[in-house]
């Protein structure tokens, strides 16, 4: 055949062939079931929960386990300088940059055994799937599992090189220092630097996850198509007012610093609720000094947030909650302060042409699916900083999360890890 | 002179003049100021403020630098069985019942110098008075400084019965319990059954304090004539809801546990404030669980109290708190309930006879003076309860009391201890 069409028609009855091929390729749930299953013995709780707590002994013992299977499944493992676990596929095209993929599998104290171990265990599987049918990508392969993402996303943040000197001096749930913690797990704090990857270092990075609320579940859908990841400013409110004997303080010449902390708190939820959107805030904290039956409050400190996928949304929201702060320190004489203790999180928007990619996968293997937003930080909230990122949600029965009673269905993960094969395939095919 | 109308002019004009002369007896101001001096040295703390909790160390030597005083000015000096310490001073007619007068020498942790040692120390110096002009009066009389009045009124209570066998188990500020406490200051606790006092016992109880609120003060007058001691109702306040993710839960799903608790708060602050009187209600703890800024609260304790003098009004009002929070429970399905932990504190009003006379005796020395109720608990409140109790309050300075900046004036003190005195002696006389 020496006719260019007839070349170009032959070879693209190939390419439509793989492509019927991979559009067929499922995933194995069972599988996926059975190592959550496993997973969750490592730092089990009697309460059926997990404590694998980022650098502690069973995080160590979950990162050996799934090192121990990205091996057997072929994958080229590493540990970076941050301590993330990193398993390389080699693709067709050396030329390309990598598609990246996964989650992390530390927990918080007493939590789940679905946030973040869906995400690795789906990544892994994927790889697997494509082991099984002896499909090479085009692009080189990347399944990444994040150290202490629960800490405050460290593993991920470390690689788009936002952890500071400082960062690493902060001590963890696991008792131990990041620096340490680092360490602990085989990567090296002082070499943070060296592993930042730039823009263009990546093709794409996509993220299974839980949703984490209770949004799909109560309105029967199947996957979630994350729009972004909202960012989060915190507060730390302090209320003075005067501490002063209960019983002999008339009532009109208290300066009560709860009583003013309650009417904030109310404020700030009339202003969230009094404009249209998906906004949220929380006022989480509260302590209160003295803090006895019998003496009025002089002093009260509030730990607040708001969270939204727009920075500017956000301010004009803080803003209404200081001016009403304003109006209830001058009526009821107190003052009342705001100040930012944390890094706040900036909002991430997922890139579109990977949404669309999602969706495209969700529609052809007939799930329902709905845009949305991730209220909840995520890796991929660091990783859009430096690629194109994807996220795919999937039910959280009773929308629990960050508790032993974090629940998604099989049939759910199996939707969703299809969905990310497919998403991936697709990306590939780009 | 066997004329009786002669013999009777002649009698009485000897009572007349002993009655000039007891009306013209003042204490000696500079006195009392010198022993309150030398009492604040004892548990004396850094920043000029007093820590002589009941049964202390400190509290143990106060205790003995008061005795060796009163029995210097020829009191019999005995301890009950509950600790009380207590200076008989013969009366001429021993067939009569004593009058007694004090008040208490242990302080807060951390508390001032004259709640409490105000009123013991001029009841001594009232005995001082008495001997250095000579004036033996008719009923006998009993200077009683209450043991462990800071820890609810514990010595007083003993006297009228009310200390149970389970109060007597509980820990003190000290680090003992209560039974523990009483015998290191020379009681036993196993025989206050033995100890109580019934109605008839006294002709009438009499305390000094100061004000421990700011009416006084700001009102420019020099004594306040205590109608009554409030009684004080707590309840502790549990609101459960859900704690969840405070990213991914929209806010029209949250059960959110403090922002009930938030406008639980303000409604009984609403309560308070709508009904005519001197009620006070006061939220001064608060408990958040599980108490983290991106976790919606699940459950909140609060720490409330409601006082006034009449017990019916604390309860109507009560009533009003409960269904607001009916309303609040369900607007934010949470659940809302109230336990008393505490026995409740009854009111007591003091006799207005013995007010008449405090009046009295306020305009014959040409003092201001007004009515006032205590809001703060006294061992006149339980006094009240086995005899005519009278109390009358001196301006405390801001206000502030339970703290080292409580501080009264000099004159201040010396022109109650000179009420208390005439007080007696018109009691005395009638």
């Amino acid at each position: 055949m020496k006719n260019p069409l007839l070349i170009y028609l032959f070879l693209s009855s190939f390419v439509a062939m793989a492509q019927v091929q991979t559009n067929n390729l499922k995933i194995n749930q069972q599988r996926i079931q059975n190592r959550l299953l496993e997973l969750s013995k490592i730092g089990e709780l009697p309460n059926g929960g997990v404590s694998r707590v980022a650098y502690s002994k069973a995080d160590q013992e979950g990162r050996a386990y799934l090192m121990g299977l990205m091996k057997k499944a072929g994958l080229a493992v590493s540990i970076d300088y941050a301590g993330n676990i990193i398993g390389r596929r080699k693709g067709k095209n050396p030329a390309l940059k990598p598609i990246a993929f996964g989650s992390h599998i530390d927990s918080v104290p007493n939590g789940g055994n679905y946030d973040g171990p869906v995400g690795s265990i789906s990544g892994l599987e994927l790889v697997e799937t494509l082991n099984e049918n002896n499909i090479v990508t085009e692009h080189p392969l990347e399944l990444i599992i994040f150290a202490n993402e629960e800490g405050g996303t460290v593993g991920s943040g470390a690689m788009i090189g936002k952890i500071t000197p400082t960062a690493l001096k902060s001590v963890t749930q696991s008792g131990l220092t990041i620096a340490d913690g680092i360490r602990a797990i085989g990567g090296n704090p002082d070499s943070l630097p060296k592993m930042v990857r730039k823009k263009g270092d990546l093709t794409a990075f996509i993220e299974l996850h839980i949703e984490q609320g209770g949004i799909l579940m109560t309105q029967n859908q199947q996957i979630g198509v994350v729009e972004g990841i909202v960012g989060i400013e915190d507060w730390e409110v302090t209320i003075e007012g005067a501490a002063n004997h209960a019983g002999t303080t008339p009532m009109d010449i208290r300066r009560d610093a709860l009583l003013a902390a309650a009417k904030l708190i109310v404020a700030l939820n009339e202003v969230i609720n009094s404009h249209e959107g998906r906004q949220v805030g929380t006022v989480g904290k509260i302590a209160v000094e003295p803090g006895a039956y019998n003496v009025i409050p002089g002093k009260v400190v509030l730990g607040m947030e708001i969270r939204d996928l727009s920075y500017d949304k956000i301010w004009k929201l803080f803003r209404e909650v200081e001016s009403k702060a304003r109006e209830i320190a001058k009526a009821s004489e107190t003052t009342i302060t705001f100040r930012q203790p944390f890094v706040p999180v900036t909002p991430a928007l997922t890139a579109k042409p990977i949404q669309d990619k999602i969706i495209g996968a969700a529609k052809a293997l007939g799930f329902s699916y709905r845009y949305m937003q991730s209220g909840a930080g995520h890796d991929s909230q660091e990783m859009a900083q430096i690629a194109p990122a994807g996220m795919i949600f999937i039910p959280s029965v009773g929308g629990i999360s960050h508790s032993p009673k974090e629940f998604s269905k099989g049939v759910d993960i199996g939707n969703g890890a299809n969905v990310l094969l497919q998403t991936l395939l697709a990306l590939d095919r780009d």
